[in-house]
């Protein structure tokens, strides 16, 4: 039988995986705002940051509380320092669904999106989608071969940033500046969300493995 | 007499105010590396990140140390948890100076900055440069007023990130769309730089005061 102190470590992870949650549905109705120019979904993305930011410093609190009453070592130590990274990293892929957001509010009732870029985006949406949705998965199962694979989606998720670039500086790049410096921040959020998604996988390979990750860039 | 252990903590801090100014060097010669075109400069920073990663692991492996050999509670715990995330910002105001760095030596030999936005970009430069000045002497001092006085720095910097987009969105603006994204990243990076500074500030309130500060956006 667990005691309420593991029951409550139990806790702290199943936060995170509902954070992760949270932070997926942010980023999939952030994803269509932006490609459908759909303004009420972009609102509420917004708005549902609160959510995602009340969810974290609850997380944070438990954690401090746990560290303090209990003073845990070794691996229980582990597992509560790391959360407080994770919660971190997850907070920021909140937070870059939020800017994705708010530029699909700020081009609206148009599409941040030319034409043209639809498909890249697309695709980037969808990475985006299945690395917080492993990363959850992760969190969760602590399954270390899966924490690995969020390495080649992101680096699929690089290449298609790099792809954005290619499009907008091609000499018969049609739509502006104001599009492209859309694009260009638009590519960032994306690509730091993924990057955050791999930061937790790679916290979770600590965990199980006690393996030194770089997790700085 | 201090023993080991409030020593070790002692060294903590004094790693982190070393680390803050190696920060504080990489952003100013990487504005000058951006303003100047001046690619040897901009190597120096790529190269130095290595530096300020390896000061980051350091301290990392010290507070889990820490962490896991003392069992420290209240106030010592809140130290070492809270270097734990200094650390991070400082790690990513770093990576940000490294990306304003690598944007230099794209554009190299020509510089990255329009002649019409080298008094913004300028003036950004030297609030970062302040900003995150402040923030070593607050980790040092743990000075509250001078912590609370980085939001108002904070502020500069994203008025100016605001003029940025004024002047690039405008009708008479001749550089063209790849000049456009790069002060659109240039801006992006010099703003989130200021947020990092700023959450450390933040994280040194916590600690005095134990007042709840809210770090996420």
């Amino acid at each position: 039988m667990r005691d309420t102190y593991h029951n409550e470590l139990d806790e702290i992870t199943s936060q995170l995986v509902e954070m992760t949650r949270l932070v997926t549905s942010a980023m999939q109705r952030t994803s269509t705002a932006l490609l459908d120019a759909d303004l009420a979904l972009a609102e509420t993305v917004i708005e549902g940051d609160q959510i995602i930011d009340a969810v974290y410093h609850d997380i944070e609190k438990r954690s401090f509380e746990l560290l303090a009453q209990q003073q845990p070592v070794a691996s229980d130590l582990r597992i509560i320092v790391t959360s407080l990274r994770m919660v971190a990293d997850l907070e920021r892929a909140g937070d870059l669904a939020l800017n994705l957001a708010k530029l699909a509010r700020r081009r609206y009732p148009e599409s941040a999106i030319p034409i043209e870029l639809r498909p890249a985006i697309l695709e980037m949406a969808q990475v985006a989608e299945r690395i917080i949705t492993k990363a959850g998965a992760v969190i969760a199962t602590r399954d270390v071969e899966q924490a690995r694979e969020l390495e080649s989606d992101d680096d699929v998720m690089d290449q298609l940033h790099r792809q954005l670039f290619t499009v907008m500086l091609a000499d018969n790049w049609s739509h502006g500046v104001e599009a492209a410096v859309d694009i260009a921040l638009a590519g960032r959020f994306f690509e730091r969300f993924a990057d955050h998604a791999v930061a937790v996988a790679r916290r979770v390979i600590y965990l199980v493995t006690g393996e030194a990750v770089i997790v700085a860039e």
